[in-house]
């Protein structure tokens, strides 16, 4: 008999690795016999040790004959360390329920044939939907070679983000705004545009949760003509920058003095960095879920490349009027048609302000 | 033993009075004893015969020693007809349960008093916040001297009515638009300014719900340039056009010979018709609900002047980008500490959108 709870327990286990696990999946492992959690575990931060292991860790010599849910196929290659699907054979695991299988290459039904191959019995697709929305970063990086973008809006009821004279601080409330650095804790990493950069040098990190590993700060900049000593570069949490090619080396060198690593890409049509070479070099870098935070330009770029996986949207009850900063910057649509449609996917209060959460496709 | 029930379905009754009975009160009535309804009624279409009256004529004799459950307090003042309170005395009922008192000072606690004096026990205060909200409009009016205002915008996710090249069929989807038809339904009258008038030529006519009362369509147009031969001008329902002062003579002749009903308004700080004066004139014609369709400038004026009791607002999983018409023009606006602010009221999905509802204090 086979037991969901077990499985959506490893769930659990396995989100509190998202943000931290980069560039590995973030899996959960519960371990259990006769009804009894024997060990649990979810990929260490860092990304190793995994799951398996460190539930097997746990369970010791009690794992043999014992059920093991894991929320993504073990692993069947030698990396750092042994995969996983020869570890769980050499516990003495009886069996292995499994939530969905791990299309990475080197993996891809591998683990289940070697567990099989070893005379264990493999269970699939146990809250596989579940398991596949929570490993969406790790799975758009295999599938489409760049990080899950989740993009922010914090905007008034008419869809401003600060009035004419930049006046932005607080559109949404203290809910709406821890909400926001839960969201960028679970996020590998947290990216703005030059403009808000410059206009609100932002610090971009988690606070108000505790000790907690702190994402990338990724700042999109054609020409880094950014101020080198700024909240980001004077904050311990790494700095990326990606630039144009065209950026001038003093400016290079400035940053790298104090430690933002650098990236060039190549421009894009508008002379702006191109988006989806940017993507590509970040998930190239390990990147699996990527959280913008605007600014209108950089949004409206994202959206309009299809390049928005999730859209967060805070909305406050307040009014800026027409001359506020609009959260999305041009787009050059002339049809309703042509526009990007997303799919409403969550809709919650949050305080005296409102989430509403849309997906793409 | 009172039951708050039957004042539930009397505030059931009423509410479907709404958007019919201007200048008067949506009031509902039940007649009961021992448990059983022998007469219950609305106010009929255009505000009479009031509830009370309808529902002691259904109730004939068998209203003696009964108990009326009535929304507002009952009339006390000669009108068309003889005072409500006096037609409850006259048919021997009981006691009467009021859920609000009616605040119009020719009525006050006077019909609460006639009955009282006549040895009829009344109870009040049942369900009253529940018909305090159904009466805004009537109670609106009463103590400010204009409508309830409902402002109306149907949006994309940025905040946007329609692209650069204005097109903006259909932004939300077939449930939204129904739910704007109903809308429609339950106020007195639909305003749009002269750019919507213009631009979308729309009818403003309520759709989709069977034979209605049709509520009067409301332009505000300060010179009239609009043209006479229109959707709403070919409709049968009732157009009203607010204008400025010095809107030209052969233009006020040539709506007037198209049956429009002319109301002279004097202009407001930016040359355009002074909103206040305007809801004003209509409250004084008895409008007591009026629904706002925008556009951006007037929608945006409504808001600045604080005259906006609830906003509803659509939206849809497009976005339109910073080219796109604004829900709002321009607002004055420089510091967030000016801007008006609402209350969020309700949040629910419409098909594939979303309707949130604020309102304002």
């Amino acid at each position: 008999m086979i037991d969901p709870r077990f499985m959506a327990h490893a769930l659990g286990l396995a989100r509190r690795g998202l943000g931290r696990v980069w560039p590995n999946p973030a899996v959960g492992c519960v371990i259990e016999r006769h009804g009894v959690i024997l060990g649990r575990a979810r990929t260490a931060d860092g990304g190793r040790p995994h799951a398996e292991t460190r539930a097997l860790a746990q369970a010791g010599g009690a794992a043999r004959g014992a059920t093991a849910y894991v929320t993504l196929e073990p692993c069947a290659h030698h990396g750092a360390t042994p995969p996983c699907a020869q570890a769980l054979i050499d516990a003495g695991i009886a069996r292995v329920v499994i939530a969905a299988r791990d299309p990475d290459p080197r993996v891809d039904g591998g683990g289940i044939a070697m567990l099989r191959a070893a005379g264990i019995e493999v269970i699939e697709g146990v809250l596989d939907s579940e398991a596949r929305s929570l490993q969406q970063g790790f799975l758009t990086r295999l599938a489409q070679g760049r990080p899950f973008v989740t993009l922010k809006l914090a905007t008034s009821i008419d869809g401003r983000i600060a009035t004419a004279s930049g006046d932005s601080q607080w559109i949404t409330g203290p809910e709406a705004r821890a909400h926001v650095h839960a969201q960028r804790a679970c996020h590998d990493a947290v990216m703005v545009g030059a403009g808000t950069a410059r206009n609100d040098d932002p610090q971009l990190t988690v606070r108000g949760m505790g000790e907690v590993p702190q994402p990338v700060r990724i700042v999109l900049s054609r020409r880094l003509d950014l101020p080198v000593d700024s909240a980001m570069t004077r904050g311990t949490a790494p700095v990326w920058m990606v630039h144009g090619s065209k950026a001038p080396e003093d400016r290079r060198a400035a940053f790298s003095a104090r430690g933002v690593s650098l990236i060039a890409c190549p421009a894009g049509p508008g002379g702006h960095v191109d988006l989806t070479a940017a993507l590509s070099e970040l998930a190239r870098r390990g990147l699996t879920r990527l959280y913008c935070e605007g600014g209108g330009t950089l949004a409206a770029a994202l959206l309009s490349g299809n390049l928005v996986d999730r859209l967060d949207c805070y909305t406050a009850g307040l009014a800026l009027g027409a001359e506020g900063t609009p959260a999305l910057g041009a787009m050059g649509l002339s049809a309703l048609s042509d526009a990007p449609r997303l799919r409403l996917s969550e809709v919650r209060t949050l305080g005296p302000d409102i989430l509403h959460r849309w997906t793409a496709g």
